[in-house]
């Protein structure tokens, strides 16, 4: 396990639960040792330490980062060893991960689940529990890789589902970047001290923007392309409930709302 | 208590549990008689004689129910009686109000507190609960009203806060119609079935989607120059973060997301 903030804390202490020896390591030692103490994982070690030996490598760091480890996790893990990631946004991740020797056992991962706080504080290992945990294999992944991570998915609690690098960032801009830009928007248009006129719906709506502003920029800029396509067409959506609203059709707007509730859609993880 | 919906049901609740008789009436006798038997109020009856004796009448009826009934609930209550609405865009019932012969003694109200679920039997006598409650009275209300108004929201658990409807209508465009509106545009947004790839973020930014397409038509129709302005407002902050994305501005990005962090204030009710 490298990095054991709230997404590597939990997933380790989820796998302790299933039975399984963690050893974990954070670039930031006190980070490492607050992990220890909450006995999130069995140990911690260097990066050379607790990726040697290791069946499976499972890499909660953010972007950045994780494309900064990679080349040395694979040069470090035995030739039998699975690579997991789990950032947020995959095709950056998987162009690194296409031209490393070991290609073959980089598998993507990212679990739809998190907090708006960070560290090993917040660590639950049940985070994952009944949650998608999406994985973007390459086209030449070998298949008892794949099927490692997708026991490790299930040892999480979580359902795996499998997609491609580029429909997983299509898809999540649309249903996790979006959101998260939008709650900044609304918080930007509110003025000072208003905020306790708005009840929990305006609470729900701009939770997300007290999300780590490091984290988010970096998430918005890889999945640039695809972010901005789904900002528009929520201004498109938007404009059009504007001008029902404009024209007085209460009839346009009651049928768009209905269209809205449907689209929320059931079997949320 | 007129309408014993979950607004009215709840307040009934919290009244009697504050040691004060409700006396209910609602248009639909089936709701009428599921307020009665969850006993959320001591009695039902007529609009005539749940309205004739009482200290304070309270409507918790729709804009449209409500503009209608204040005239007759006007000529029904007694000479002290106070009459106080809830809802939720104030200068369309305050303009009715002001041309009727009690208006001294009409006071319009607001309490920021729901569920996007309706009915008696979702009414919870704490809904109200450290909620804050918005009172506008009229340049003309007799301070006694008020002062008769401001007690029964005390006794729902509430905090009572006055401002003109006016300054009530342009507020909550902007800190419940609008958070309400973008709901249903991202909603919208969404592609058929990926809901489930979006994770408790997307679940609280859509969960207002849900809400009553009819109640909230009118809402946004009666406040409709303030909602427009609010969501003119909500376009420009989110084409400023679009234009920073699609600059690769990162500490740009960053930056807007704190000032959205901070701008979620504290003190939620």
């Amino acid at each position: 396990m490298v990095g054991l903030g709230l997404i590597g804390g939990s997933a380790a202490a989820a796998l302790r639960r299933a039975g399984l020896r963690v050893v974990g390591h954070d670039a930031d030692p006190a980070v490492a040792q607050r992990a220890l103490d909450l006995e999130l994982v069995d140990a911690v070690a260097g990066l050379d330490r607790s990726v040697n030996g290791a069946g499976l490598i499972l890499l909660a760091t953010p972007l950045g980062a994780t494309v900064h480890l990679l080349p040395w996790v694979d040069a470090l893990a035995g030739d039998d060893a699975v690579i997991v990631d789990t950032v947020s946004v995959k095709e950056p991740v998987m162009q690194v991960a296409a031209g490393l020797p070991g290609a073959e056992r980089i598998i993507g991962g990212h679990p739809i689940a998190g907090k708006e706080v960070a560290g090993p504080e917040h660590a639950e290992p049940l985070l994952f529990q009944q949650r998608t945990f999406v994985l973007t294999p390459l086209p030449h992944t070998r298949p008892a890789a794949l099927d490692r991570a997708t026991r490790m998915v299930r040892a999480l609690g979580a359902i795996p589902r499998r997609l491609s690098a580029a429909e997983h960032d299509r898809i999540l801009a649309r249903t996790s970047h979006l959101p998260q830009l939008l709650a900044t928007a609304l918080a930007l248009s509110l003025q000072e001290g208003e905020a306790a006129l708005g009840g929990t719906g305006l609470q729900d709506m701009t939770r997300l923007a007290r999300s780590s502003p490091v984290l988010w920029q970096e998430i918005f800029l890889a999945n640039a392309a695809n972010v901005l396509q789904a900002a528009e067409v929520l201004q498109r959506q938007l404009a059009d409930l504007m001008a029902l609203i404009d024209a007085r059709d209460a009839a346009g707007v009651a049928e768009a709302m209905e269209r809205g509730a449907e689209a929320t859609g059931e079997g949320w993880t």
